[in-house]
Order: C-alpha cells, then sequence, then structure tokens
C-alpha cells in the first residue's frame, strides 16, 4: 500500500473529472474465490480499482463516493472473537479507512441504504459475485452488471469508466517504479525459465521452478504462464509434454508483484540451444518487428500505427523468404499479416496485466476517432491510441504457422493470392515465435521497464543458452 | 483420467443408491474462474464431483442422468476455428462423452430443455456461476443452490447427496493410489519446506521454494498454504515476516497432484534447530496426542472418540505441567481442551482436502445417530463417523496458546476454575503447535498414507534440522 495522500488525490482528480454528474459512486472489493468448495478458496486477490482508489488489500470491503456532497464511505464488518482464532488480531474497519483517508465508516450491510433513491456509478464487474451484488442492490439481471469483454457492460457508468481510464492509462512515479520492480522479478523467473530448458524434462517442472520467484518474491504469476513447444497454439496451458530437441519454447509469463503490479515478458527458445536456419530466419523478422515498434514509441503517435509498420515489415521479409508475393502496402492494408500474426502488437499494462480490460477494451484502447478493425490480428489490437508519457504497454511482436488457419484461408481465398501455400507447407511443424518487452511512454520517447533486458537478438539468446 | 469404466461404475453405483427416486439428475461441471478480469482466469480447476462421476477435466460442461429412463448425457459446446487459434485442435464433445463412457451429447444450451417439467436432482454449488446457473433453470435465488457450509444447502436433493456422499467415503484402490501419490509429493514439498527454514530468510521465500514441487510436479496446493511462526492464528496466510530464532514455525500445505487428490500435512519446527524445554514439553504432548490418535483408529471406532481420548491425554499432560487441574473425565466432558484445540482432530480427504465439505459438513462427518457438539473445538470435528476401510482421514491434534481467548474464558469463567491462568500467561508469546498426517483406515486397522512419514518425534525432528 502507498500512503494515504496517494489514495486521496486519486479520488480527487475522479470527481474532479466527474464533474456535471450527480449521484454516488459506488465501488466494490472483491469478496473471496472459491476454488474446490467455498471455504478452499484461490489465493486472494483484490479488485484492481478497488486497489487504485482505497488501497485496502482484504476482502469484502466496498465504498461510496457521493458526487454531490463529497462524502466517502467505506462499508465492512468488523472481526469478533470466533473470527480471531482464524485471523489473528486485526486494525477496525475505522482504522482501516482512517489509513486510505477515508473518514467516515459502516457495515457492508449498510450499503443498500446509502445508495437508496440514488442515481448510482458503478464499473462493469469482474467476478460474479459482485455482479450478483450490484444486481441485487440495483435491481437488474447480474449479467448486466458484468463485464462483457471489449464493449464494457450494458448498466455501468459510462463518465465513470472513462473517468477511471484516463486516471489509470497514465502511470504515476509511484507505479513506474512498482512496475519496474514486477519487470525486475519478470527477468529473474525468465531467466530461471531459460535455465531450465534441457531436452528430456517435462515442461510443467519449469513452471514449478518459474513460481519460485512469482510465489517467493511476489504474489504470483500475473496471468497462467505460458510455455509450450506449440507456440502456435496462444493460450496453451497444458504443460504435460517433455521437452524435444529441435523445437522452439515459446515463454510467455510476468510476475505480479507484492502491490499486485505486473509484468509480462515473452521470449522463444531453441530447444537445442542453437536455432536452425529456418528458425533463425523467421526469429531475427519477429525481432526485427520488436525493435522498429520500440523505436516507432514516442508521444503522439498512434500505437495503431506501430502494429501496420511491424506488419508491414514482417510482410517484407516474409516476401524474402518466398512465402507471400505482392504489393507491401495493398498486403497490409488487406491484412495479410493477420494470417501470420492473429493478435495485436500489444496492450496496456499495470495493475491489470491487460490493464483495465474489463472496463471495456474499445474504451481503454482506443481514442475517440478510431475504431476496431474487423481484420485478423489488426482486430485483435488492445491499445490503439495515440501514445501519452506515462503509458505502459507492451511490443509483441509474433509469427506462427497454424495448419488449421491456414488451411481456412486456402479455401477461402482470404489472401487473393499473396500466399505461396507450397512453402507454406513445409511450415506446418514450425510452431510459433514471440518476442515481448514492456515500455513506458516518456517524454522524450520510451523506454523498456525492468533494469535489464532479457537476452533477445538470435545470437545473444544462443550465447545465453551456451552458458547456461 | 481413469479408464472409462471407472466413470461408467461410479455412476452405476449411483443409480443404484438412488433407487425408489424418480426424476433426473444434473451435474455441473465448473467454468473459469475470474482473478484479476474476467479472462484472466484463476488457474482451471475442475469441480470435484464432476471428476468424480464424469472426469473430463475441462471447462462449461454438464451432464444429466435419468433415473427413469437410464438415458445419460453430456452437454457442451465444440470448438470452432476461432476457439483453435487460442487452445490448438481439441477432441469434439462427442468424442469426450464416449472417453467417460457416455453415449449422448448435446450442446451446453440444450440443458434447460432436457429437464423441463422434471423433477431434478442436484448438489450444492461451490462457486456462484454455478449456483446462478441452477437458479436460472430452476427458477429461485442463487443462494439457495450455493453451499451453505455445515448444512449443505436448501433446495439440493437429500438422497443425491447421501448417494454421493456414501460412494466418496469410501475410497477405491485407484484413489488411494493417487493419494499415496499426492502424498509423495507432499513429503517432497515439506522437505524443502523444512531444508528453508533458517533465521533472517523472509517466509514468503520458502512458500516459493515449495511451489516448485506443488506445480513443478502436481496441480498445485491443495490450500492455500499456512506457514507461520503465529501458529495460534489458524488461518495466517500473511508470509513477509523474517524468521526469527526461538520461534515455533507451523507448516501446514498440501499437494494437489495432477489427477486431482490431496495431500495434507503439519509439521511445527523450532526455528533455531532445537527446541527450548518449554516448547519440548508442548511439542511432545502434540505428538503423543498424534500417535495415540493413530493407534485407535480401526474399523468401526467412531472417530469423535478419537478427538476425545487425545483431548484427554492432552488435559492429563497439561496438568503435569500445572496449566489445568481437576478431574480428567470432567475436564474432557466439559470441553475444557478446546482452549488449548478449538479445532478438530481431522476430516475427510481425497478430491477435496477437507473431502466433500460442500455437500454439508454433518452429512458427509457424522453418522445418523451422532450429533455436532456445541463446544469449541468437538463442535468444529469435521470427521466424527464410526470409520469403515477406505475412509482416508486427517490426524491432526493440536495445542495453541491464543491470548485473546484465554482473556475471554477468564473473563467469562468458561473454565470453572480449572485454568491456571497465572502461569499460561507465560505461554502468551508461545505460538502453536498442529502434528499432522494422512490416514488410510484398512481392514486390519490403519496406515499411513505415502512410503515415507516426514520427522516428527521431537528427536528426529532436532537432528532432520541438524542435517539440512
Amino acid at each position: 500500500m502507498f500512503a494515504k495522500e496517494v489514495y486521496i488525490n486519486r479520488r480527487k482528480a475522479l470527481v474532479e473529472k466527474m464533474k456535471g454528474e450527480n449521484g454516488i459512486i459506488l465501488f466494490l472489493g472483491n469478496v473471496e474465490s472459491p476454488a474446490q468448495y467455498r471455504d478452499n478458496c484461490y489465493k486472494w486477490r483484490q479488485d484492481s480499482n478497488w486497489l487504485y482508489f482505497f488501497g485496502i488489500d482484504a476482502p469484502r470491503f466496498a465504498a461510496t463516493i457521493d458526487l454531490e456532497s463529497g462524502v466517502e464511505t467505506i462499508y465492512a464488518d468488523d472481526f469478533d472473537l470466533d473470527d480471531i482464532i482464524w485471523t489473528g488480531p486485526m486494525p477496525s474497519v475505522r482504522e482501516q479507512a482512517e489509513s486510505v483517508g477515508v473518514g467516515r465508516s459502516a457495515g457492508y450491510g449498510d450499503i443498500a441504504a446509502a445508495i437508496k433513491g440514488r442515481k448510482v456509478h458503478f464499473l462493469p464487474a469482474s467476478r460474479e459475485y459482485n455482479a450478483i451484488k450490484l444486481a441485487g442492490l440495483l435491481g437488474f439481471d447480474w449479467q448486466e452488471a458484468f463485464s462483457a469483454g471489449k464493449k464494457g457492460c450494458a448498466r455501468a457508468s459510462e463518465p465513470l469508466v472513462r473517468a477511471v481510464i484516463s486516471l489509470r492509462l497514465v502511470k504515476e512515479d509511484i507505479e513506474i517504479a512498482e512496475i519496474d520492480h514486477a519487470c525486475e522479478l519478470g527477468y529473474e523467473m525468465h531467466t530461471v525459465a531459460r535455465k531450465g530448458i534441457r531436452t528430456g524434462r517435462i515442461e510443467q517442472t519449469i513452471v514449478g521452478e518459474m513460481e519460485s520467484v512469482s510465489l517467493g518474491r511476489g504474489w504470483g504469476v500475473s496471468f497462467p504462464t505460458i510455455l509450450t513447444q506449440h507456440g502456435e497454439i496462444f493460450h496453451c496451458h497444458s504443460h504435460e509434454c517433455l521437452i524435444e530437441p529441435g523445437k522452439l519454447m515459446v515463454i510467455d509469463a510476468g510476475v505480479e508483484n507484492n502491490d499486485h503490479y505486473a509484468s509480462d515478458f515473452t521470449r522463444t527458445y531453441p530447444t537445442a540451444g542453437r536455432f536452425t536456419q529456418m528458425q533463425r530466419d523467421i526469429y531475427q523478422t519477429v525481432y526485427e518487428c520488436n525493435e522498429l515498434a520500440f523505436a516507432m514509441v514516442r508521444p503522439g503517435v498512434a500505437y495503431r500505427d506501430c502494429h501496420l509498420a511491424a506488419a508491414r515489415h514482417m510482410l517484407d521479409n516474409l516476401g524474402q523468404l518466398g512465402l507471400v508475393k505482392g504489393d507491401l502496402d495493398e498486403m497490409v492494408a488487406d491484412g495479410v499479416a493477420g494470417l501470420f500474426m492473429p493478435h495485436g502488437l500489444g496492450h496496456n499494462m499495470g495493475l491489470d496485466v491487460h490493464d483495465m480490460e474489463d472496463l471495456g477494451e474499445d474504451l481503454v484502447g482506443y481514442d475517440a476517432d478510431q475504431s476496431r478493425s474487423p481484420q485478423l490480428g489488426l482486430g485483435s489490437l488492445r491499445m490503439a491510441r495515440r501514445l501519452q508519457p506515462g503509458n505502459v504497454i507492451t511490443d509483441e511482436p509474433g509469427i506462427y504457422f497454424i495448419p488449421a488457419l491456414i488451411e481456412q484461408w486456402k479455401k477461402d481465398g482470404t489472401d487473393k493470392g499473396r500466399i505461396n501455400y507450397n512453402k507454406l507447407e513445409t511450415y506446418y511443424s514450425f510452431g510459433g515465435i514471440r518476442l515481448e518487452d514492456d515500455v513506458l511512454v516518456t517524454a522524450g520517447g520510451a523506454r523498456r521497464l525492468g533494469s535489464r533486458r532479457l537476452p533477445i537478438s538470435p545470437d545473444e539468446v544462443e550465447a545465453a543458452m551456451e552458458t547456461d
């Protein structure tokens, strides 16, 4: 937790941005989330918006900010003796409220009376429990309060959502220090992972070793670790395979530090320690796309343009390898790169690894004059905005050879004759490559987060694996 | 997953036990559970009852067993090309159903039509999503389908609950092999933990090291690890403290293996590597209680009586230390031991670490002629039943010195003059001790699970820590 002034100032800035709105803002912290049975819960994780404005890292808290009177109230229940046997002595709700600069506290059951008859502003709920709670308090179906992904959710307050996004998009110096710290831990975790790659080991063993860093020094992983010799499968969370020679191992993983800020790095390693020529050619292209995008990052540049520049460079190189042919600008415009990279160049990162995703991807990642493309790849871009100092984004180009998708394009003629399918067939067992860094937009340009960059050029990777 | 015959036989046995009931049984598997935001989920964990009867370890499955026609159906949706980019090629729902011996499959959206107008038997929901789903399908409030702890839940089918309990209480040989395996992993994880205890380290570092076993070789921990120098706080999940000399470190932790069976061991270590005399006296008592209870375990013995025998022995020893005085039988009857051990001797263990807890603790752990005591300690006993071969239980006596609780008893005179409060005050910074093994009830008596027992006698512990 930060000093109370941090939370006071954030709430003050929020109220300022909500000027002209009336009613009351309601924030719900998380409750515990059952894993096996209701009293055997997953590791406690507070709601990110709650952490941002109220900081208290404990279950079953709520708060209101009255936009008319300015009164702030925190709602939670004090512990009794029975609880104390289980939890030890705990500070009172009043003390906890004061620790984040909120002067008024009440019981969790008092929320209903406090908002009765008022216009209530709330954010989309990320978990079912909070959606049910909101629906019960406000009298509609729970799904209307539950985040619906790209578009946010039906009943949430758009002025509140926009105000929160405009604050959280620009990281404060103390947040940048936290993200730098999470990236230090991420560097260490990835280093443990790289050193663990040896043919004959089971992938899961490495995942376990990585957790000695993420859980030993941080809250845990910032998302379920991707560690796979099938990089062409984006969310492959199975880790049962033996490491085989000649494969490419994609490791996409991040640490959430104890203050709940994320890191998110991806590296791709030749399991044998050295790339084949075929692997090196594709790897070099992804590496160049990563470098190219980073070099473009500076205030005022739309991140959408970085995505498109990387796509153009990728197609240029793939053309030299004989995999595509045609006019580069036309291929970019037609989205041909989406066959090879069916995801976006990057996303915002902060308290969430996809920062604020539940507030609605389009509201978070697109300026008012931008709209989301329907194309494969570009259509998945989570951050298209013109960059501002303080934005924290990922830079994560990738190239994948996905047989089912290639066959579909071939059948549908989606590529309009640009793809050399005969040549592409020789890549069907290639897998995929992704290379991801975390980037801060600065006044003068950009800085990669964390004090050290994981080895990334093909030569650096081979040298590191030889030393490991 | 086991061979399909395992699931076929379990369902056959279930239907047999439901003879005389009409209607249809509805089982819901789990869906993913959001951690930070709805698309950043906690590690996938299937529902345990689903795993037991249907085995398929993937989200968003449901099934019905028609008690009148005998027809079994699995409900889930096949993947399309968009999904395949994210998940890779997947077997069809039909193939998955066949892999567990179910001949009929339908879409997830077809559940409503299948149960319309029928009497529906279901189990209490462990997660909010399934409670909402059941409530929506059957037309009542979600909380009526959500597990309410000791008593199960209002709307669930008691015949179904009782049938499931009677099956899952008695472990099959293949299940015992799984639990033995989970206990091997538990042994390794605890060994890593013990070796990690050195003054000046941060507790969290050891928790991270332990996960290299639990996540590297199993699904993960079977419950959030307790690792604390404040053993008197039962569910202390904060791990930020430095390890100090002269303390007692309670480590209560288990591994869930990749087939989702649990282990659950507790050991208590002197942080300095050697016990003080005061620590050794209390430790020796807890150790003797653990041994005493184990020695009593055999078919036909009520586990409640093992709890009471341990309580009696504990009071006897505490009397010799001058902490309590009075007639032993009367003190046991009055629950004086509850001040020192305000929890039960043990619980069932299997696919859940507290096996089947959401089905209702009283139904799971008490025979029809037994009722739960209102006393502190005995009232928390989760397993009181007369033991049967195939039961898997924990044996976990403990002694704790909880200042707030002691002060409460002193104020209320709860002990009726049996406690020597002056002496007890010298224990206020002692902390607590718990020693837990996992035990299989066999035809001839009992066997501790796992091939090796963690060092437990005071001499064994000191010898092991000297070697570490």
